[in-house]
């Protein structure tokens, strides 16, 4: 089959024969019982055409995030939303971290955005550190991209950098935007919607795909005080674009707030599981507080656990990452320690 | 509350108190209960990440086309394709007839193009002549947009003008847009795709919002034997673009053969019975062969009927069309009787 696109993201099962999925980060609980049945009983409307406006979900996102209505902008999924203000803003230069979430740059590209990179060292565990400030004030860019916690890291930038950074984009008329898409599974993460009312530049990205295992039904929203910024990324799509099923679920989902406890229980369980068996292989592992770690290991890894079966993502593709870097979910103790198992038999078959 | 969009569209019954709704052309008979128990079934498997290369739909669709997987692109609603096409070609010059959907010209007007308008003309039925050959051949835009059948008039275009017309811009190199999402409601239609081996420069768009009672799902498709263009039109949009719900109801739908045509059966009648009532009731109506019906008729007719709980669509923000034309959705027995009545009752009480 000739495919139009690549996909250069963990999740894609559909080809091969993956019995364990941990190339994608989604809620290792899977999907609440809530968030079916809310979309089960809207089955019967699915004939009508979708709210264009999300009036229920956005009333439900502005009462849980505790921001006006109107600097909520849903999308399908929150990806669509990156493309969006790619389109809407059109930056002509941008900044982002490496390694990070490849999208940002894709978006970006459609537009012929030049694209500076704010390189991570692994010396100092991928950390975002103040450094960026001074970055950001040299290179002026018209956009900085900062994914908290990072994908593929894990790691958390600090409130203090990011307020600074937040204050330092509107002082120099920057877009910043923040993509806070793994935060409601972190233990420590602190959003930065705080800084909306008083920056006209800022854009806060969630998603409810991963916290709510909701990600073969796409929803995702940003945040931005800013309604002109809003009415040009909801231009810069078309006007059904968040199914009625999504926005059902959506409105579910708020709900969940036990079973993201209950999520991050085990997460944060989990994490320590994994992080101390890798590093008994001998593997470097970068500190996480998200649902997913970064680790350095044989070259061959992810081609063996595949063989196996299990999936874990290569992140060579990642900028500022190479051959040997993996990146795996958080899951359940049971995969966690088949994970494990399958890593150790790996190791003795060298 | 703010809403950062505007909705120039039928079908949006979620602000008011819309209790019968003609203002969305979707199958009458809603969705047909196989592809409701397909979705259902799926339901479990949401927290995973849809198949980004939409793989198993995609072979269904080219097994129901009888085209190539190669030449399928899947889209969030056929909407989405008409942005990421607009995004991909960037035409500076485009054609499309008035009046007609909107979401051409809204998806141009993203990358600055410049609209050139076909005016058809209410004393022809609103019908695409041979004229249309001449205009193209005049102005020579880089790309033309013809919905067959159009929205709102119903009129199919005749096989041989079209047929025409994809020579004309397959010579000119001029990309031609033809937007199908309708045609399966008809009786007549004819697809041009059997033109698309020999015409790279052509692109079909086909829904299944609305034979299928999918709107709230969201899925179209489009077909081009372009590769190139289909990579672009690819990396305009995000990479989980269609929703699993979607690629599974998509799948099912396309079992559903016997439904159309039980659909096309009750809309050829129902819409005889709509246009001798109109008529009756001394308004001008387009003779349409498709699932809805243009017609001309008091200009306060839309207000009064919303006053009933009833939704029909105002056409004044089409181009080339004023005050006083509506659009109705051809729908069940039952339901047409009940907006005769209504517009019986609206007339008396002049």
């Amino acid at each position: 089959m000739l495919f139009q696109k690549t996909n250069p993201h963990g999740g894609d099962i559909y080809g091969g024969t993956v019995k364990l999925d941990f190339s994608a980060n989604t809620n290792p609980f899977g999907t609440p019982k809530g968030i079916i049945d809310a979309v089960r009983e809207c089955l019967p409307q699915m004939h009508r055409y979708p709210d264009p406006y999300c009036r229920e979900l956005v009333a439900a996102i502005a009462d849980h995030e505790q921001v006006p209505q109107s600097s909520i902008l849903c999308g399908n999924g929150a990806a669509e939303l990156i493309y969006a203000f790619a389109q809407a803003v059109r930056p002509k230069t941008a900044m982002e971290l490496a390694p990070t979430f490849s999208e940002y740059a894709l978006g970006l590209e459609r537009t012929h955005c030049h694209i500076e990179r704010h390189f991570l060292r692994k010396e100092n565990n991928f950390a975002v550190g103040e450094d960026i400030l001074a970055a950001v004030a040299e290179k002026s860019p018209e956009a900085v991209f900062v994914c908290n916690p990072n994908n593929p890291t894990g790691q958390l930038a600090g409130e203090e950098i990011l307020t600074k950074l937040a204050q330092l984009c509107r002082e120099k008329n920057i877009w910043l935007f923040v993509d806070e898409c793994f935060l409601d599974l972190t233990d420590e993460g602190k959003s930065l919607k705080s800084c909306l009312p008083e920056n006209p530049r800022l854009v806060i990205l969630r998603a409810f795909t991963k916290s709510y295992g909701m990600a073969g039904v796409r929803l995702g929203y940003c945040m931005s005080a800013n309604p002109h910024l809003l009415a040009e990324m909801s231009a810069a799509v078309q006007p059904w674009n968040v199914s009625s099923l999504a926005q059902a679920a959506g409105v579910a989902a708020l709900k969940e707030s036990a079973f993201l406890e209950k999520t991050k229980v085990i997460i944060r369980q989990q994490r320590k599981y994994l992080t101390d068996e890798l590093e008994k292989q001998g593997f470097w592992v970068c500190p996480s507080r998200a649902n997913f770690i970064l680790f350095q290991g044989p070259e061959n890894l992810g081609e063996r656990l595949a063989d196996m079966g299990i999936a874990i993502r290569s992140c060579d593709n990642y900028q500022g990452l190479e051959k040997g870097w993996y990146r795996t979910a958080v899951r359940l103790p049971e995969e966690n320690k088949m994970l494990m198992e399958a890593i150790r038999q790996t190791a003795e078959r060298k």
